[in-house]
């Protein structure tokens, strides 16, 4: 049994690491922490968990296998900053390790990186883009849900060459996604029946979407608009992507989802569906489902995706890296289908 | 392997059937009916159960062990005729066999019934207080969603003599228990932001409620008061049951905690929280979770409990009492933790 | 013109103060207070009252014919302080003045009231009962949400002495009840899709309930059980009243529903409605819609109401007694039709 | 009083004219038609509209000045065809009598026109940018929702030659918009916690918004994408336009915000908001918030615009016109402020 550490449960994606990680078969959680509730259970904290009998700590004390972050960033690199450079595996769910150049993580995280050093040691941990990386890294940098949900939809096309620049990235979240910390955009009544676009100046997760884009294409250096806009449910992310298209590679949408398809035809998350997706098909599951097609009114290339922002946006990708990493089966422990309606 | 087919699997009773035994390690899903979409893969109809590569027929024809019916009342029964007397274990998730007494099925379902021969044969499907007449049962009438949550809250009340009539029971519960079928009553602009009371003359499940009470104690008969509430969620019911007890028996919250606490003390899925409940914490579960109090101001004593509608409520007590006719483990399969958030 | 001054518009029932006022023809906004954002401007704090060219001052400084407190409890007499024994009238939404004995004051609001002498002062602006008071009254305590839901369903059945103690009332609210302070329980992951029960212990609203009852008929004093839900919806308060009847005076529904008839032919925001109501059917409107029936099953007297719990609830009341303490007619400025769907 | 007559007053478009005429004071309600209801009292179907005391009609019998037709496409053609030529003013609020060009009528509508040879005594209803000649015509088509929402952010680009082509619009949706005809698509339990993307190979609303700009600048032929999504929320529509612009023209956000103030210096219900918009700040108002900026990573201009759908993008912006047909205040009616929270 692999020994799991479990930084910050009491947030939302400690939460769901733990939800996850208590019907893994090879894991055994043996350590949980949450500063501001550390000494109770975590059944008081989180009564759905009712099951895993754990008390929560303030920090990581006992001797763990492998240790997932769930901190925000900065915090996240401090806490990881005792763990490097012993036996331990560890798992990022921040920001903290995903963009190479410390300029672009200052300039959109504001604030000085507590561990430059240890940058390059860490892998992004998309894992359909970088499944041989992750195998044999220790260190993972896990991605943004907004990164992962788009990502996912335009490497197949960027790869091929069949876009260019500019892009449009128009994405909806759930509001899960701004965590458990309390805040007026947040706030039940007033979110409820209402939607809105936010951080319209610039969102952080542009930087790793950029990133990302122009190590495979870097014509669309700066030629990337990316906007959120939060709804009115809990989990999900859809994203709509609209791009110019190159005729001679692709002459209609069959054409693009059987380059799809076999793009992800080792990836048993990722399914290419006959028709637009709905963030409901993939609720509480670590699947992403992406539906390309050529609009033919104005001759567009539109990816459409939607992910669960709690799964495989953020703790089920994780296990999933782990998985990799540990040299087990990819989809053990988070098979679950989704929950619908 | 025990090989099972499930009637009527486009409704969410069978949908959610699908997604639950999908991961059953016992268990292979041979074949799935829905007359409607006969001819589709299932993933067509349901993209959430992707994974799940199968065709939907129009009926079973197929050997199965065990039959799941998810059809309304009296056409269930009219399928299940062609099963019965045959090496077919049956689990039915319609009304057609929870009630004991014709003249109360005429009454409450307005029909003939399609079977009433086999009534006896059939047992009430209400796992923690059946248990052992479940293992011995090869047809199982599955219980209804509210008189799960609420027969749950109420039973160690009524066998430990602690409550006296009369009985208010006040429901509420998320809309998907309505189905799948259209209705102006399930119409996304007429429930949203909206709460009202439905079926105030008689609700049918009062009458299963008052056969379980009163083969405990007849002194409710025609004692017990239910009303159901439509809220704008999808899943969950959240059942308050107000009752004058007997001051005898009962001091306090504590002493009351601790005798549901041991009646329930082998029961997995039941847990008896410390705080009021809250539906969202048994989410796409097979828990329940009950909070039996001492209302102080008067003097009343107020169970709470919550479930998720299609799962404890339908679809994963029927796994759960599967699990019981073939002497497996109570909880496989079933034992996902809630989706919280 | 009335000139009015709102102190505190920055909540949720200040705000509603302003939507509704702005649109009052005999009156002028020329005042509006809300500490935190003293100095900004009204539209730039809530968008939607754009129209209103005011800036948020931090406290009333200019001379006001009336003034509407939306303060919290304790904080609003202390601002009143000021106010009294001038030639000014007060309406105040707090719960301040609205119960007749300290002790109860204490004992459900945990502090010392700020200005004793002047409970006498303050009428109980239940409208449709209170009428004549409050157009005398130069004072008036607002009631709370769920009192006003309640007493209005309530008070026919007990002037007429139709029911008999004890009583279960079993209410749902929406979530801008709990105002715009940030709380975990008020936190949109965490309520949506979800329904609980609260203050379970004893909910201060109780209070008010209960004295207004026992005004009544005082064989319910200590009889009334009093439990509040949240439902996921922003809006609206559905209460469900349960109580055993007098059979020498009510045979049927029809004739219960006669006597509420006749009980509030002349208040034109009481309806009694001849089909269950929904809380969207007075969604953003200052009707409450009431309905009266005997259960048959069990043969009790229910009762059904619903509001907007943050107008007829809080705002649209207040400008209702407004207009009463002025000669004005009772439905001026508010007369708007409930938003459906 | 103006005598007027509503057909299919059953919709959700016409009972929100019903809604927003009976407070009008230049108005009498004096007939409402809606087949399937017909003999039935308008409180009956819809008891938010209590206070409206009228039965609902088969047909249109009775002499009104001026009729509303809220039918489907075709259908209300049908219905109109009785009207015209007479001493009746028309406002119709389906598709029949918004495009210019037959083909295209019969390319989105797939159907013949019922009445071609009176598109053009239409006048488009965008009261904003036709008011003149809104006022000289007794027969309007009053727009979509979707174009509502679109072109009264898009126009006075367009108009200064402020933007190139091609254009990206992504709009999302409240479900009122699909009306209250019962579909899966509508059904809560599909609908709530989901977010898609819907009419993916062309939205019928296309070619208005195609027909408007191109009358602008024909440059934009062909060069518009619109993609509709569907979020779980009731009413409202949030836009997103994505344009390269010109350089020229506009060096920042302030220079193209006092652009837009100026355009719209003269319409009430325009606001130009210096924040994001929220769909909730329009909510059951005759308001547009529209936000125009430019997005400095990419350096793209974007527009989000929002209104309620069935406001300012159905009933409200109809009794809107016709104010303006009737030399009224062009606000008679509809100054409501919107619901919030």
């Amino acid at each position: 049994m692999i020994k799991v550490g479990i930084i910050n449960v009491t947030g939302y994606g400690g939460a769901e690491l733990a939800r996850l990680l208590y019907n893994h078969k090879s894991v055994e959680i043996v350590e949980v922490t949450g500063r501001s509730m550390a000494g109770k259970s975590l059944r008081e904290v989180f009564p759905h968990l009712y099951d895993i009998d754990i008390d929560i700590k303030e920090s990581i004390s006992q001797k763990c296998d492998v240790i997932f972050s769930a901190l925000p960033h900065a915090a996240s690199a401090e806490q990881i900053k005792n763990f490097v450079d012993k036996d331990v595996k560890i798992l990022d769910l921040s920001a903290d390790f995903r963009l190479n150049n410390l300029n672009e993580y200052r300039r959109w995280y504001d604030t000085e990186h507590p561990m430059p050093e240890y940058l390059d040691d860490f892998t992004y941990g998309l894992t359909e883009i970088y499944r041989d990386e992750i195998k044999n890294s220790n260190y993972i940098a896990n991605p943004g849900c907004f990164p992962t949900s788009i990502l996912l939809a335009l490497i197949p096309a960027l790869k091929s060459k069949l876009i260019n620049p500019p892009l449009v990235i128009d994405s909806k979240t759930g509001v899960s996604g701004a965590g458990r910390k309390l805040s007026l955009n947040t706030h039940f009544s007033e979110i409820n029946e209402n939607v809105k676009a936010y951080s319209v100046f610039g969102h952080r997760h542009l930087s790793e979407i950029s990133q990302e884009s122009n190590l495979i294409d870097d014509r669309f250096e700066n030629k990337i608009t990316f906007l959120a806009h939060l709804v009115p449910m809990t989990r999900g992310i859809l994203t709509t992507i609209y791009a110019d298209y190159n005729h001679d590679l692709i002459k209609n949408s069959d054409q693009l989802i059987y380059i799809y398809q076999d793009f992800y035809k080792d990836s048993p998350f990722i399914k290419i569906v006959e028709e637009p997706p709905s963030t409901k098909n993939t609720l509480g599951s670590n699947y992403c489902h992406i539906f390309p097609y050529i609009e033919p009114n104005s001759d567009k290339l539109i990816l459409l995706s939607c992910i669960d922002n709690l799964v495989k946006g953020t703790a089920g990708q994780a296990v999933q890296n782990m998985n990799l990493m540990y040299g087990l089966e990819e989809t053990e422990g988070i098979l679950d289908l989704a929950l619908y309606p």
